[in-house]
């Protein structure tokens, strides 16, 4: 099988509108579009929530980021802003023929930099491989594959968000435009030499972490928090059975009840206290590509 | 002169809506009052903005932290939300005859615990040689005299900020919500003692970051950012004449045009950007306090 040409890349940031990272970044390649330049592919770039942007906050009416499983694209009765605004842009990409899509976020966790990839697509892995390989600060981490794919990114089969942080909202942080932009360009750079068939250095066998599922806060009968996270808790480090996850505001402790070791991430994302998401369980899997792998 | 006797203390958190830690710290005494119970004096809790709480933001429709000045709390065309509020604020603290007031905050800067006072008040300054003297996190910041008071904190004369970071808006952070708790139980026990005349171990000398400007990002004529602060400017770290202070989206970085060494702090603090204010600078001080200061 000859390796997969990438024809048209979109380049994405401001999906949420207060993750100023992505969004300075897009404003920066469209000064200097030579930035993002490759020789066998065109590139696109897109801030996608403006008025979100304008205001400086995560979104307007909903959250754009949950608006793209292909039923609420097709639904003409959703009709709020970001769900008109998921529409036209996956009507866009659509039209012009985008096949890769990489989309800037940051989370107020201490995520690092890390690849956040929907399925399992073994283009995806071979890049993630790429990545563990010639950056020694990537993480990668593996949506579920039972989620509806409801986020931009999954417009494409090939498609990944860069999510870096501990970023707060609001903040633009230099430090991780910085990372944001070295990664994303040698994402491109692995782009354009797959395009030319030239073979790249790439570690057998590395980590990716898989989303197993959430956790909230404990909460009282009204809803209100009764715990904040154990301070013990960091992101991407192994959180052992009966090992403390929560301390209680009446000073007890709460401990993690799974029968296996697993890896917490999106730690006290800000974001998600209104999903009712304290954390997101992953487990820790080693990847071993053969050396044909995908090909 | 006897030493000053204090009466009633007011805690107060949510004066910026989406600044978790002091929010679950007040709803925390509120439901577990002896922890902030002592001796000799009285305290009071309150949430200052419950309806920017509610919808965890800074504010609803200004600044809470701005409406105090003295003229605007007399001014009877000030009513919006927070205006309103801060007059209800003010008649409150006076009728419950308040003489002390700790204003709970966090800061998306890496301020880590840093005690903020507005003026030089002898009662604060043995305070905070105290804090600086029990505790080794503890970093005093004293705001300019030429600023009018239009800060919650300075409804008394004896005031101040807990302002602990990072810490992103909307976040529960659990290392700082502790950090907090601990500086605010040491300052109600040097209040204790002091009611009670017991001498307490302060080092006679200690630095103190005093206030002198803030600093907008260079902007291009559209008001745009034309630049991020360095990745190497940290809080609390000299930042030197002629080293690199911002870095244009161009490449090009723009150096500190100042002609001695300061000390920034609220560097990119999220809630700044609107204020233009990428960062405050200090000047670091040697306060000696002769051994009957304010006495």
């Amino acid at each position: 099988m000859p390796h997969q040409l990438i024809k048209k890349v979109a380049i994405v940031g401001g999906t949420h509108g207060n993750e100023l990272t992505g969004v300075y970044l897009i404003k920066k390649f469209q000064k200097f579009p030579h930035l993002i330049e490759r020789e066998n592919f065109n590139t696109l770039t897109l801030i996608a929530n403006p008025k979100a942007v304008e205001v400086c906050i995560r979104y307007i009416d909903t959250d754009l980021n949950r608006c793209f499983q292909p039923e609420d694209l097709q639904n003409p009765k959703l009709i709020n802003y970001e769900q008109m605004r998921a529409k036209q842009i996956a009507q866009y990409l659509h039209q012009e023929k985008v096949d890769f899509i990489i989309d800037l976020h940051s989370s107020t966790a201490h995520m690092g930099v890390t690849i956040i990839l929907n399925n399992d697509n073994c283009f995806l892995l071979r890049l993630a491989g790429y990545l563990s390989t010639v950056n020694p600060l990537v993480k990668i981490l593996q949506y579920s594959q039972k989620q509806k794919p409801s986020y931009l990114r999954s417009l494409c089969e090939l498609g990944l968000a860069i999510e870096v942080g501990s970023v707060p909202q609001g903040v633009l942080n230099g430090y991780f435009f910085l990372q944001t932009e070295l990664v994303l360009s040698q994402i491109l750079d692995y782009i354009q030499n797959n395009n030319q068939g030239i073979k790249q250095p790439i570690y057998n066998s590395f980590f990716i972490y898989k989303q197993l599922e959430t956790i909230d806060y404990p909460r009282d009968e009204q809803g209100e928090l009764k715990a904040m996270i154990a301070p013990q808790i960091k992101d991407y480090e192994p959180l052992y059975p009966n090992s403390p996850m929560f301390l209680g505001f009446d000073g007890q402790e709460i401990s993690y009840q799974g029968n296996s070791t697993c890896y917490p991430v999106f730690v006290a994302e800000a974001a998600y206290l209104e999903k009712q998401i304290a954390m997101c369980l992953t487990i820790q899997q080693q990847v071993t590509l053969s050396d044909d792998f995908g090909e």
